[in-house]
């Protein structure tokens, strides 16, 4: 275990912590006494009815959902009992830096996204008695995870709105995501992941922001200088004044856990490689949300998986920062948008549960 | 000086040199005894009119282009006297590798787009008494060059086709090639500059042919799986079989002077950073060809030049490879639409010159 200053309650909370005890891994290993951080917002209704679970993306946190989240908006705390729930290895759920041995650092696990969705499942079951979710909604590998969630749990989820993301990784996107990999253990003090503190692999983490400037943004952000979205007013202060030292504040170890999750993120595990069969248990009204620009998902890869989802429909989102997007960097009009959809997925009619 | 067997009269000949003298650059520094490696296919005709100039792309040399060159192609032999000129640092004309001290190796100056372009200036002139360019036709950084030729000598160049490549290089290209080129110089073994083989840095030079891999192909050229345009049957030997080992043969420091050049192409350098005063000077008739699913070189950004310019057509070349579309891995498709519009911007009166 190490000190990282970045993921604590005044950075990223408030966030609860819920322990899972000793969690299994489909890659096989086991995180002993696994924990999930979560946050909430609303109350769970007596029906139990109203649960929406929000899973997080690469390198975020709960708090960065914060910004989808509002009275009035579509996940409107006077209205649902919103969970956002932290993936394993993203720094404040169970991840290589708070993990004591004998799985700290570099001998943390490895994680599939099947894994946050089933401790995700344990969690809300056994610690809120939800058995089922009006609505599974989150961007990037959120996606990834409600996806999974809608595959895995077909009855449970009502509603599903993968944004920007995938059910089934695609090639191109294993490759990218292992340039940003390389980007950190080529760093000699990586150091195999058995670093003394982040800032040691500042270099590499500097690398894999740059990186993530090329594909995350648009040729279009760029050539329209559209800095001023995210608040600043170059390009200057946009990468060395923002994307760089906002990820060199992260773990590396944890970014690693969650690029090698991100890479193998695919429904059709569960129905041996056929991915029309995986697509096809789901039983959740569901939008598939891209974003038009994305650089690396792609509304062409989404559509083609929204065709195999039984109840589905696509609902492009515009936006200029591309895959950025998510980050809410065009304000209120992409969430705009993001909202519109999401209420009008809200307000569909599904198939109830019968309460079991 | 070290040696480098890729860049070789087996690999990449027949190619010829040409000595410059010793060649001032446009960012200070002198070449000594500068040389431009150089192909030719055809004669030159008695009035001295019939001569294609073609400038080389990041990486490649005179070779690559042989797949453009052909009987009854738009670049016919039979017609036109066909020069391919290396770009200085490329590995076969003066580059870091085969240049001895005062400017071997970690010590080679700078080079500007500007710097090529004089050199060919000045190659073409003294050697073979042309006063008069048919056509200037380069992709990529060859199309930077062919941009330059046509602003710096608008009354010499008669037609210009730009392929998959800018007048002014955009910020996001800038950022991208940053990227490649960190990739080989957080390679240990590079150390700066002054290996004693490439092969010292070749895990810096996968890396940077893994960020080539996201970035040159197309995410539908990945959904696709159209490996085969590339002569090879899985991903697997794209990158390993194919991309990585392709980039490991070259120099790193000839890289890295092609891509600080790349960086900073910008003819706009000419009228005060006015780009529509720079692109305003060209007589030539231009056609600018981007490649529609061009993931750095977008369609958009060579539209927005391509209205600058006076006497120019936008003509849109289709390939899945994206970028890499170049290398003719669409094979008679890409080359029937380059030859289709190259013969028809051949085939276009011009304002001829008066013959001096």
């Amino acid at each position: 275990m190490i000190e990282n200053a970045f993921y604590s309650q005044e950075n990223h909370g408030p966030f609860h912590l819920y322990e899972l005890g000793d969690f299994s891994l489909e890659e096989g290993g086991v995180i002993p006494q696994c924990k999930l951080a979560y946050a909430t917002h609303g109350q769970l209704n007596a029906e139990k009815n109203n649960a929406i679970l929000v899973p997080t993306w690469f390198s975020g946190t709960s708090k960065d959902y914060e910004s989808y989240i509002g009275e009035g908006r579509a996940l409107d705390p006077k209205l649902y009992f919103i969970i956002v729930v932290n993936q394993l290895g993203n720094g404040l759920s169970s991840s290589p830096h708070n993990s004591p041995s004998p799985i700290g650092m570099s001998n943390f696990p490895h994680v599939r996204i099947g894994d946050d969705v089933r401790a995700q499942h344990q969690f809300i079951t056994g610690h809120f008695g939800i058995t089922e979710l009006a609505l599974v909604v989150g961007g990037s590998m959120g996606a990834q995870q409600t996806y999974e969630w809608a595959v895995r749990y077909p009855d449970m989820v009502k509603r599903a709105a993968p944004i920007a993301g995938t059910a089934k990784n695609t090639i191109h996107d294993f490759i990218f995501t292992q340039t940003l990999m390389d980007a950190i253990t080529s760093d000699p003090a990586w150091n195999d992941g058995e670093y003394q503190s982040n800032t040691d692999v500042a270099d590499g983490l500097k690398r894999h922001a740059d990186i993530w400037a090329v594909m995350g943004f648009t040729t279009e952000f760029f050539n329209q200088e559209k800095w001023g979205l995210f608040g600043v007013e170059t390009v200057d202060e946009l990468m060395a004044g923002f994307l760089e030292p906002f990820f060199q504040l992260m773990d590396p170890n944890a970014l690693l856990v969650m690029g090698w999750k991100w890479q193998r993120g695919d429904v059709s595990r569960h129905t041996d490689n056929d991915l029309a069969a995986a697509l096809g248990r789901i039983k959740a009204k569901t939008f598939v949300m891209p974003i038009d620009r994305d650089m690396f998902f792609p509304p062409s890869d989404c559509e083609r998986e929204q065709q195999l989802i039984p109840n589905s429909e696509l609902k492009v989102i515009t936006s200029i920062a591309g895959h950025f997007g998510l980050f809410g960097g065009e304000g209120e009009d992409y969430h705009g948008q993001v909202d519109g959809y999401l209420k009008e997925l809200l307000a569909a009619s599904v198939v109830e549960s019968v309460n079991e």
